[in-house]
């Protein structure tokens, strides 16, 4: 065979997706199979947004809006920036893809965290950046650390705050006293994918006052978690015009498909919806917490709708047993697992099965 | 400010989206604006599709199966290949991107038409590819000539048959005697977006046996045009397991949303669909072609669901004046503007107002 692929390719694993809970229920003979996995909102969407996308199934012939109009109107609205300091994407997946391909030369030094949202270092290898990887401190991204490595090769800087998947988080003071020592030529993206569920008062609220300052900042935001759009796929960008300008220049046309663009902007309108699905983790998250305690396990705190914990037995067959009862969790490394903060009846049976099979 | 982007952006232009109808209609005080500008399917699409969506619509919380493993199944059954040879994606956009990060090094040469499917250059560009154009003969793609541009640092060749935009195809016969010609390691990427209208019969119907025999092409397929799914994004490609593979190391994890992978499902079963897009569009092309043979317009024989056509006059001022009377084209170049042929009523409606303003 002659056929070759970019030398970056070799370098690269495919994605291997979790099993379809389809599958799943039929493989073990299941009824019902509950996914506590992927992060998603247990409460579903806005009723708003369902009625927008079932409205728009109306006509699928027509192609979306090229511009997402509408969904960058509202949200500039909303952050009070202007519409051209907005980008949307097919959720945040392919926002860091646009921004690895507007960014990212070969060879460039790109810094990241050990354990965090793991498109940022498959981007980066994907244009031939070259990793350079610092371990999380007590599951918390070490900021000092990132600080230190940064060299004069050093292009971009990936940060997750609260991160995915220990849920940890950094304080604005700590952000600030970062963002003052990078240098104004290297590119820092701030992916808040979690914000919405951030109990603690020393966060960032107001990420957006950083681009007044920071002309070397890229805000990432998601409707994929707190929002409930997974399904379709929608984040969008925020940042100065100029780095908005030439993002937009390497997206596709049309990459926003046209239900993302309508259930977002419904989805914007509903704040209720996102202030009850805020109440409904903290409250689960402190029941987890609780059974963790009296289980003697170890976790990371959360400011995530996730708890990364310390199972203590080996993460993969934890997964395959509680699979096997119906539960889906992600393993990630040794005894730690992700688990997704469910409604309340899902967070009881992931403790009782959890039980069952430590 | 000292913001640094790839070189490779500078040469980019960002993508001009039309304006939105609702725009259109503001602007020029119009109750009733009809776009006959993107090869939309004007019956819609299946309703089995819009059933699939609504009801999808149901849960928009949950991630897209990552894998897309039911519309594979489905493609793979139908084309009579195996799943592991199909790689579904958001639009052809997306497949062209895909294909560009996978192959395309820094000044590999890739050749590709001058009037053709523009995703084709711009991802060329992006990857830092040195694009070679040839020029169209007699509006249809020169395969002797791209064939004589081949040299030792090609790298891939972009064909799009029928072409867009100007509808014209070549035969089954020339594209075998190119492919013949073309040395092993040199990607052909066979883009067939417009398949379903061709009505010849000396166009490679069956184009999946092409996999039989060359191992370096990828065919692309989609769902934008005559199954009518343009607003949701899917498209696919078919080629080796080998070339698959690769190129699915490259995708984001869910790159297919899914309310294009629940109607592409869904629109594959109603071949009844396809067969009465063909039929309509057909009578609509013998239409048209009459009422430009009346007004002795010239057009390129068109093999799809739109005719590139010269009005005579500056293209962008007939746009103009069109889309003032609530019918929006596509200016293409010079006097030539490409039209979408649309319905009975909306094809009479168009002769009507370009009699109107020519």
């Amino acid at each position: 065979m002659t056929i070759k692929f970019r030398e970056e390719i070799k370098d690269l694993e495919a994605y291997k997706p979790g099993k379809p809970i389809e599958d799943v229920k039929r493989e073990y003979g299941l009824d019902e199979v509950i996914k506590l996995a992927s992060n998603e909102n247990p409460l579903g969407s806005s009723p708003k947004a369902v009625e927008a996308v079932k409205k728009a199934a109306e006509n699928l012939a027509i192609y979306p809006d090229g511009n997402a109009t509408l969904l960058k109107e509202s949200l500039a609205e909303k952050l009070g920036v202007k519409v051209t300091q907005i980008l949307p994407s097919s959720g945040s997946d392919e926002m860091v893809d646009i921004i690895a391909k507007t960014f990212i030369n070969k060879y460039d030094e790109v810094i990241m965290a050990d354990i965090t949202f793991p498109r940022y270092i498959t981007t980066t290898k994907m244009m031939g950046g070259k990793p350079i990887v610092v371990p999380l401190k007590n599951w918390t991204y070490d900021l000092d650390g990132m600080r230190e490595a940064i060299t004069e090769k050093t292009r971009l800087i990936w940060l997750c705050n609260p991160n995915n998947p220990t849920g940890t988080m950094f304080t604005e003071e700590k952000l600030i006293e970062f963002l003052e020592n990078v240098p104004e030529n290297v590119i820092v993206v701030y992916d808040e994918a979690y914000r919405e569920y951030v109990t603690r008062d020393d966060y960032l609220n107001d990420s957006i006052k950083l681009l007044d300052k920071y002309s070397n900042v890229i805000i990432l935001r998601t409707f994929s978690k707190a929002y409930g759009l997974a399904a379709l796929r929608v984040g969008f960008a925020i940042s100065s015009e100029e780095i908005i300008h030439n993002m937009n220049k390497i997206r596709g046309p049309f990459n926003v498909n046209k239900m993302a663009q309508v259930a977002a902007v419904a989805a914007l309108e509903d704040q209720d919806f996102i202030k009850k699905s805020y109440e409904v983790n903290k409250k689960g998250k402190e029941y987890l917490y609780q059974e963790f305690d009296k289980l003697g396990l170890e976790y990371a705190p959360s400011e995530t709708n996730h708890i990364f914990v310390n199972v203590k037995k080996d993460a993969n067959k934890i997964f395959v047993e509680l699979q096997k009862r119906g539960m889906i969790i992600r393993p990630i490394m040794g005894t730690w697992i992700r688990v997704t903060i469910g409604i309340e009846a899902q967070n009881k049976l992931f403790i009782k099965l959890l039980k069952e099979v430590l």
